[in-house]
């Protein structure tokens, strides 16, 4: 069990993660599925692992930050997982947006071999993860929670606790991506009434994004909707995925939830007509659609 | 025509606006259907008018703010109208939240008489009223915009230009309350999932407020949710009002507008159940109710 | 007042409903905004109205039946309607798809004259009119329904009375199209997804409509969406106007409708895109674009 | 392997048909996870099994119909499922309301086995099983789906055949599900509009099932509805499994379906409020409270 730290996913959330791990001066330990996303960090410094079984093998933390569910289960269990290797008192910081049910179960794994297991999700796009700005929310054992916090420090720059059971970071994980979603969704509607109303979208986006609404997601999102710019950020394929996981996780608690059901609807209708590779806030294209506009 | 201001509209917007512009130095004559209204004004100097009729008798500019287009009409025209006694030249600076058909309507009837007409609708609570930190949008012909902007400077923080077309300005209103209303129902479902999931809600809403949502409408409306403190504020008929205005917009524009339908019935079934005297914020009960969640 | 029958409004409905009457032994007069639509009838020994208002100058019974509360209006109040030279005992069978509020207020204005209003809207395609296969529900003044009954089954098989208020007839009428509308949609959604799994829309048609849904509604527009033939019937700009009456109705009742408003999302958006002159069934094109489904 | 006729599951659907195939002349033999619910059959005749596994010891024959995937699962698979003893030749008949996938991994898994597997899901209430006069379709391979046929002519009365893919009849059957909800909520909304304005429910009732909507599912639901009689049937549980199963097909195949995730919310609402006992009709209650309407 080393001191350096591990750092499994590098796509384009985990990269700049792991830059800002090696620039604060850790001994950094790098895994990705395909090699070349990690060549910048390894000419800075980090080493490769040929496998998330050697995640534990010279550091006694591992940062995972996947696309869901299966991708997390892959690095973590069987003869290649990072558990494979693990020792008692080791730490898996799990960021990845995943179901709560799984976060959950992980930690029972983990703590059946002496090893800990903090969820960790994180909220903000790739160039909030390069500047250190994430919000993070984490939840698992006490006093691991305060060992690792000065870590997501390190990374993000609101870093709130939410508590021992590990399924609750990513509860409020999927509420955020809900609510950031229902926020595009608004917007469109929005913006389709103000464009038929003869209204400019500049500058009513301007008006509401001064007054009212003064908070990034109003501002940046609320640009690249009437810009049409919809270069990935979030796929859409993966804001599906969030949105399921909240509906799935809304149906075993009974709780009917109309607006995430017209995101469902959003979305579907997005991959359905072949806008899979567009980032998630090209859902707005259909409340313009359906009121006859188009660019 | 004088020089003075008649501010017709005490209720709990209109009566801070015009004490902000007694105490800004002009002279003042106020109006309202119920005189007791008006006492604490008429205390502080402004002077009582009978009757709407009496706007332009002392003063060649006047504000009105009241609750719907029938209001409206009853103070503008008629034997009793501000118009009755409006010479050439006065100016009547209306901020109520009306119909933009209302609005274009009354500008050319003003115009015949050769008055002008400034839509200038404004956003913010009762508090924000008191604290001239009002957000105020107004449209109307260019060069009395200019003439009136100053006086907006009195009532509110930001002052918006939407241009030339008064129809546009209640538009504009008429937008953002739809976006204000649709945030109370997106907590109300992200809150009642949170708190079947068994998260705090004064923790997640923390969270959310300090990290991805940091604006008033979040936090303040947010509190008043979970405290579930609906003592209006804006009732909910008049929200009704508002969401109605809105439709009645986007059906005549053919926007198709599903969120704003969901609001809709949240508030019709508000009303059913006798909640008419709430904060239309307690739409947010009807997802807690859904939910199982009775507090 | 003569003995014979007027007959105003010479539509797809209309005209095949005066044949009926003309065809049954009844004297008759016609009048149409555009005469040509009465050539055929006037040919069959039909006599034609100049005006409206000459409705009551050779018969003692009127039937109407045009496209809005305005076209009613029209054909009924000033110098040119039908009030203009009715006489007390007069009876004015009133069959269009109106607001209940105008159906109620014209009864009241019929009264003043000593007339009897009665409504009556029909329920069926322009085929079922020339059938004398209509449902027909109607309500009005006790003496005067039992008066005028004989004369329904002239042009329909299936006559239901609704009892003195004659609004209930018009809402009865509002509720039986929402219901059809909300078929179609049903229809829509089950087809795309039918599709997308791969089975043959004619089978599941076929076994449906034979078993489940062995109705009309359900067999012959469950045919025209799987043919994609929208030649109205009921064009898409008349759907909308029902619609609209019966959420306005709904608002009036604090009524949350929820399948109502995304009927009225649907024929907002055909009307958006431009397919205002196919038949309301078209909406089912927009749950099958969602689906990516392009015929 | 024998020439008898086992079958599987003895709930309010099963054991009325296990009935009818007894007296059409077969020698049967049943099992249910409750012996109870087999007394009268073992009475009549009937042979009891101690466990799915002696399905095929005397019959080349076995129906199954129980409530879910899991509960399939549990009589087919391991130790003590059907598959256990079962014989190249034989033929399993699964009419459960199952996911299109479950069935088409078990035609594979039984086909592994020689075994033949014929999807078969029925429509129709209880009282229908009773009367031979459920509807059925059905889906596997060619032969075998000619060979059985007799046999479903004996359990209902209108047998649709759905070619040789297992899954398309279970597609078939959520398709259908869904409609029948739908119109269940249909109804709902527009009694409820119905009351609010003043109509007799009974008549309004008599009169759309007796002209546009003259179907048993029309008829005899909206009795239920009407006289809030939610003994089930199929209870709300039930139905959630049905429209979870059908949105989960929707989510695979991409298609928005705005109506069954409006099913999803009221039937979620349902059980969020402890109606999980009654008929799934009783989502009906929700859109009658949201007007304001207590029985």
């Amino acid at each position: 069990m080393g001191t350096g730290i591990s750092f499994l996913g590098l796509g384009n959330m985990g990269n700049p993660m792991a830059h800002n791990l090696l620039k604060s001066g850790n001994k950094l330990f790098i895994y990705n599925r395909t090699k070349e996303k990690g060549a910048e960090l390894i000419q800075e410094g980090a080493q490769w692992l040929n496998s998330p079984k050697e995640a534990f093998l010279h550091a006694s933390i591992a940062f995972s930050i996947v696309s869901n569910d299966q991708a997390l289960l892959a690095i973590t269990e069987g003869n290649e997982g990072l558990l494979q290797n693990a020792k008692p008192g080791c730490i898996h910081i799990s960021m990845s947006t995943i179901s709560p049910e799984l976060s959950r179960e992980l930690a029972k794994k983990h703590s059946e071999k002496g090893v800990h297991y903090i969820a960790s999700p994180v909220f903000g796009r790739p160039e909030a993860a390069v500047q250190q700005s994430l919000s993070i929310c984490f939840a698992g054992k006490g006093e691991i929670r305060q060992q690792i916090e000065p870590l997501l420090h390190v990374l993000g720059k609101k870093i709130y606790d939410f508590g021992e059971d590990p399924g609750i970071a990513n509860t409020v994980k999927l509420i955020g991506n809900f609510l950031l979603l229902s926020n595009i969704e608004l917007m469109s509607e929005a913006f389709a009434f103000a464009k038929k109303s003869g209204i400019s979208l500049d500058k009513i986006h301007t008006f509401l994004a001064e007054t009212l609404f003064p908070f990034p997601i109003f501002q940046n999102y609320g640009r690249l909707i009437i810009d049409q710019n919809f270069t990935p950020g979030l796929k859409m394929t993966l804001g599906l995925k969030d949105i399921n996981l909240f509906l799935h996780e809304a149906n075993a608690l009974n709780v009917p939830l109309p607006i995430a059901n017209l995101l469902h609807e959003r979305l579907l209708a997005g991959l359905a007509n072949h806008r899979e590779e567009l980032d998630w806030s090209a859902i707005s294209i259909i409340a313009m659609e359906e009121a006859g506009i188009t660019s």
